[in-house]
């Protein structure tokens, strides 16, 4: 009996195996007190940090003999968290963790810390809903794009009973599958529904930019024509060709009362612009974290007044206290009471991070559908 | 009208904009006669190197004044290529490139070199299919586990005619999404589909592990006991798990000359594992640049003779002439030979790499379901 190695000899897995030795490097370390080490090996850096999700400033490394740099964190709750290394004033991916953030400017790693108990973002009840991926051409923007599709457990495409639906939209520099990929989106569905906490419902997640100039271009969030832009072709795009596709693929139900639609940072906004703009479309709308609306309310919600809002059925807004959009949000709730519009106000410790955003999903999505 | 920049104020990319100024690395860059220059920021690094998708050796880099490392390759046919750099003895992935390949060991970065005229890995032909994601407990090899399921464009999931299907196996190191993420499996069946090809199909695509110390313990390829539970324990769990899933989820034949199995490197062998000590289940059996299988065939296939070889519709075996498997190809395809066994024999230019599989699956994919 021989074994056929050969197979390996021009893997990439196989050229770290023919390096010098160096050492062997544990990364990202999770100790049972929820205590986190990093390690890098940079034998000639001068300078190496790690950028960790939620912290404010970059953490100083120290470098050991050997050249490996390390930190410990913590010890930090049960979630998962973003990071990557800088090394010299360059983005570093950790070389010895395969678990990627993706992400259309700055793709990171990922780090879960375990909970004793399970957490509503982890893979825990069984069966689990299907994530599907469809991709089109997109007359409105003029590219080709895709966009996730969640189903519930057990979900019957020949169901007679028509699902409602979620359109849930990820933030700047995400991908379509930000929801899905980091937000979890899909387990804390599924664990919410097993208990049943939340409706079965169809969850549809979009790619969030009406103009693809907002992530090629730099600094395109300072040009008022690309934001605008950006929130106007988004709008249009999710009703003009996202919403008939998938009612064309999936029993849904095409009712304003069994349609919601929510999003984080750039995501609630939109959420904002298009829910708010189109109530005759959209019963329960939510912003978590949301930034970058114009100021000037009154002109990005025209026909806005108690009287419309009164057909709402869950105006839900909700900001970290240690977000940097705090007072922006504070700004926009002050706004809404002005106008004697009504929503539910919600702070919660934290940053601009999806360790809030995948809370705030798993706080908001019971509130859907509930005929209340 | 004020913009609220604050958004970004706590996130990673801005980060990016607080360094201090740093040389504007555009990486990488593709020019039009298809070559392509890779650059990185490394000023204190010593030793810089490109490992390029299907070069043996790592290519050295050189670098400038400003402490960027560059190297142009090519010119190169049009493809999608995985690479990464190496400095000082560590893996670096492209700061500025944000596709990523994902793998469970060794995740790099792909650059897409795009033809005159549209490739058939392409995004090209509309519509296109569905790539469906499931997740499950695997009551075989005790984990949690996903796999992937393309429906054709125009799927009807009510369909009276039940779809032929095809198992679609990737390689050591892969995770389950390598046959959509990095071998464009769905754009390829979508293009051959819309030329009239391909009969339209649905393709599964599960994790190939079917024990997962594979890629989880150092040299696990070495350990007979782990390899041959590997390939034990991924038959039971495609036979009992997997297919009877997506027949009950999906209209598919359940007929063997509508079932298809193939796959590339390891997953080469586990189709040839399955599909052939399996003939009454499938009819087409693929094997791109198969390894890992151990040379004493007559016990992998101890019930396998011509006459129940004469099942088979095809059995095609490809590899690439400068695939370091070449040779342990060539023994395998001999010992056939010296069986009777009737196989299609392909060797293309080309080595252990994505450009190969990609081309193997456009080959193989029109000869099935076909009636001959």
């Amino acid at each position: 009996m021989r074994l056929l190695l050969a197979m390996f000899l021009l893997s990439s897995f196989v050229f770290a195996q023919q390096q010098p030795p160096v050492p062997n490097v544990v990364s990202p370390e999770i100790q049972s007190d929820g205590r986190v080490t990093f390690r890098v090996l940079a034998p000639n850096a001068k300078d190496v940090k790690l950028h960790f999700e939620g912290e404010p400033k970059p953490l100083d490394m120290t470098r050991n003999d050997a050249g490996v740099w390390s930190i410990t964190v913590g010890p930090l709750a049960p979630q998962i968290y973003g990071y990557e290394f800088m090394a010299d004033g360059v983005f570093l991916m950790d070389p010895n963790n395969a678990s990627i953030k993706p992400n259309l400017i700055n793709p990171q790693n990922m780090v879960h810390v375990p909970g004793t108990t399970p957490q509503v973002w982890e893979v825990a009840a069984e069966p689990h809903g299907v994530i599907h991926h469809h991709f089109y051409k997109s007359a409105v923007v003029g590219d080709q794009r895709d966009y996730y599709v969640y189903t519930p457990p057990g979900f019957d495409p020949k169901a007679k009973t028509k699902y409602p639906l979620l359109y849930l939209l990820h933030g700047y520099s995400d991908s379509a599958d930000g929801w899905t990929a980091v937000g979890q989106a899909n387990f804390i569905l599924d664990n919410l529904i097993a208990q049943g906490k939340v409706k079965p419902m169809i969850v549809v997640m979009p790619l969030g930019y009406g103009a693809p100039d907002m992530i090629k271009l730099k600094d395109a969030w300072q040009d008022a024509d690309v934001r605008q832009r950006n929130f106007d072709n988004f709008r249009k795009a999710l009703l003009t060709e996202v919403i008939p596709q998938v009612e064309s693929a999936y029993p849904v139900s095409t009712k304003r009362e069994d349609r919601a639609i929510a999003g984080l940072s750039m995501g609630g906004s939109e959420s904002l612009f298009t829910g708010l703009n189109n109530l005759d479309k959209f019963a329960y709308i939510g912003a978590f974290s949301p930034g970058g609306l114009d100021e000037n309310y009154a002109a990005s919600f025209p026909t806005l007044d108690a009287k419309q809002a009164a057909q709402l059925k869950t105006l839900w807004i909700a900001c970290g206290s240690s977000d940097d959009l705090i007072d922006a949000n504070r700004k926009l709730k002050a706004w809404l009471k002005s106008q004697s519009i009504p929503f539910t106000d919600i702070e919660t410790p934290g940053a601009h991070t999806w360790m809030v955003w995948r809370q705030n999903l798993s706080d908001f999505a019971p509130l859907l559908f509930t005929g209340k």
